[in-house]
């Protein structure tokens, strides 16, 4: 008898920790402030009291969902989601560095024509303008710049929605997480319910990472033969869509199916950010987006630091479901998924409660000191995850 | 018997002329010059002077005949050009609109990891480092700002390949084609051949463009079971790879393979463009970057203008061969590929005899009047071309 597969997320095909890619950047210029949440370089209008950043990155996967969605039911609307992922990807990770002036979007979008029409196309590019339109009335100053829409059905299965951002900062705005010290307080923004500034009635608080073992962890294997433009065929056929549930199944305790909850579109918090910018805020050491790697996403950063987290928020429903639909070890979890918060702030515990937790409650989200950081001599950085689920070292 | 499918650009699941994308986009705003070459806004440094372009395109479908490249010889090398067709399908685009300020790119890679390993990743990432600079080299002020590498399996079936550029640029120096006139002719630069700043012996001309085309028409109906992660299942079987040649074939008189020649890297007219823009150029009325639409895209630009071409490049022999391994009518050639010359340069007669044609030759690259612009007073745009394979009309 053949071993079972372990459904593992390299096996599926993705590395949340990306060792190839980082050992293929190791010798690349690191900017003007190694150690940045992004990289930052010289200003584009050449001015030395000003830098740029330029960021890339996208939907990813969950496009391939809002596909299947779309082939359900028929409804071209479960691509505006995909839209809000493309973008927040890039802005809440350039705002991790610190206050944005002017930020200018483009974006990519490669389709199979045969697959995907011409109206799924218009309600991408139509969501992008809505969208970035939507965000600068909440006061973030974005706009487009146009766009690529390219036909390559020999490259890609469905659709790849991917977004470039550029912003100008000051460089005395720049935070650089080389500050973390020893009594910093870690503050975690929620990823789901339902900030003020959302329209959906419930956001899951999946992100746009992971999704891969999402989709493959949750969903049942009929899919397979449905959907074969879903999926890599170099994936073991038996961790191809290998989980207990059905698109339309519900999520407890939410307003959510599994498909919808999935397809969450992903929190943004630029509105909170902008609003805690307008003031000095040389208090913030440090600020984390928890996308690729998800909760260890923090350990890359800083210099000498443990970080401990040991009051996360209790585990959203979805991602409980994908680790018990899946069986994946929670501390593969916690390194895939954001588990609830996507967002950390790393600052003193007075600067926490006196400004962030009620400037995120303003917004209706909750926020709340999740851990603290230790000097660590021993090693570089260093995670420590104390969880209902476990005990885990990064 | 069933009927033999037409071998065309839209059957091969390809849109030239991008009918559904461009009607999606007819409500977007056009920017603050409608009418140029790319799409002009607003200063990122909010100067009323200036304004930025940013944009976003890849290398399209020829990273598909990259891998199929390397898997035939194990050389990674291959991945090489790629990198260049990804910067300057958006370099050359920009360089229409007229003489750029610093210019900083990212790039997003979309990758099956099960397929595309981290040694090619890291090739293509150098690559990226190593053109730059070279760029940078010859006079064109470049920079790189990061990137982003995905593991995308279920999205793409090898590799993906995007860049995205911005600039800032004088708002006096923007080139306007809506200020072309009866009388202008159209100077056309050869993209075959070998340029001085080409390290490659010797540039089939293809550029990025009609690549889907090219490989079906072109190869062997073998690589279909060799290579079924090189197309689109979706494409009639009939259609793919329905060619005569094998990737080694030899192109007569040149030095390439067939394989080669149709990786040949975009040739860019970026050191040439900025020796004119050395001086003032408010003489050039336009500058056409033949990319989608090939020898057509001239007609989508100026204001009721008849183009007429009747003195265009003998066609390289790549495109000669494409014809006639995939019997594409040669009005729909000229409608996909770019023919022999990838950049066009509207102008006086003058201008183009006394500063283009000789600028061109110091870098060894052929240029001459291709063809001249008239008033057209009954249709909005209109072009001609009068070729030794017929006379067309567009």
């Amino acid at each position: 008898m053949s071993q079972k597969k372990i459904p593992t997320y390299e096996n599926l095909g993705v590395s949340s920790q990306k060792e190839d890619v980082h050992s293929a950047l190791k010798n690349i210029d690191k900017g003007l402030f190694p150690g940045a949440f992004c990289k930052v370089i010289e200003d584009i209008a050449l001015d030395k009291n000003y830098c740029s950043i330029l960021h890339a990155d996208g939907a990813g996967t969950k496009s391939t969902l809002a596909y299947m969605m779309y082939r359900e039911t028929n409804d071209v609307s479960y691509f505006k989601g995909i839209v809000q992922d493309s973008v927040i990807m890039n802005l809440d990770d350039i705002m991790c560095v610190g206050k944005p002036t002017a930020i200018l979007l483009s974006n990519t979008i490669g389709r199979n024509k045969k697959i995907i029409s011409g109206e799924i196309i218009a309600k991408i590019i139509q969501s992008y303008e809505k969208y970035i339109e939507e965000l600068r009335e909440r006061g973030i100053p974005i706009y487009t710049g146009g766009g690529e829409t390219a036909d390559v059905g020999d490259l890609v299965r469905t659709l790849i929605v991917d977004s470039t951002l550029i912003t100008r900062m000051k460089r005395e705005d720049v935070i650089n997480p080389q500050t973390i010290r020893e009594g910093d307080v870690i503050v975690g923004l929620s990823s789901f319910g339902k900030a003020k500034y959302e329209n959906a009635e419930y956001n899951s608080g999946i992100g746009s990472n992971g999704l891969t073992l999402a989709r493959h962890g949750l969903l049942k294997h009929k899919y397979y033969d449905k959907y074969p433009e879903c999926f890599a065929p170099e994936i073991d056929k038996e961790l191809v869509f290998f989980g207990k549930y059905d698109l339309n199944d519900k999520v407890p305790n939410t307003p959510l199916s599994v498909g919808e909850a999935i397809l969450s579109p992903t929190r943004t918090y630029a509105p909170i950010l902008m609003e805690i910018f307008k003031d000095d805020y040389s208090e913030i050491h440090a600020i984390f987006h928890n996308t690729g790697g998800g909760q260890t996403k923090c350990s890359k950063f800083g210099h000498k630091i443990h970080y401990i987290k040991d009051n996360l928020f209790t585990v959203p429903t979805i991602f409980s479901m994908i680790q018990e639909s899946s069986q994946i070890p929670w501390e593969e979890m916690y390194r895939v998924f954001n588990m609830g918060n996507l967002l950390e702030i790393v600052c003193s515990e007075e600067y926490a409660k006196n400004k962030i937790i009620p400037i995120a409650s303003k917004f209706s989200v909750d926020a709340r000191i999740i851990g603290y950081c230790k000097s660590n001599l021993q090693n570089e950085n260093q995670l420590t995850i104390t969880s209902p689920q476990g005990k885990f070292k990064y």
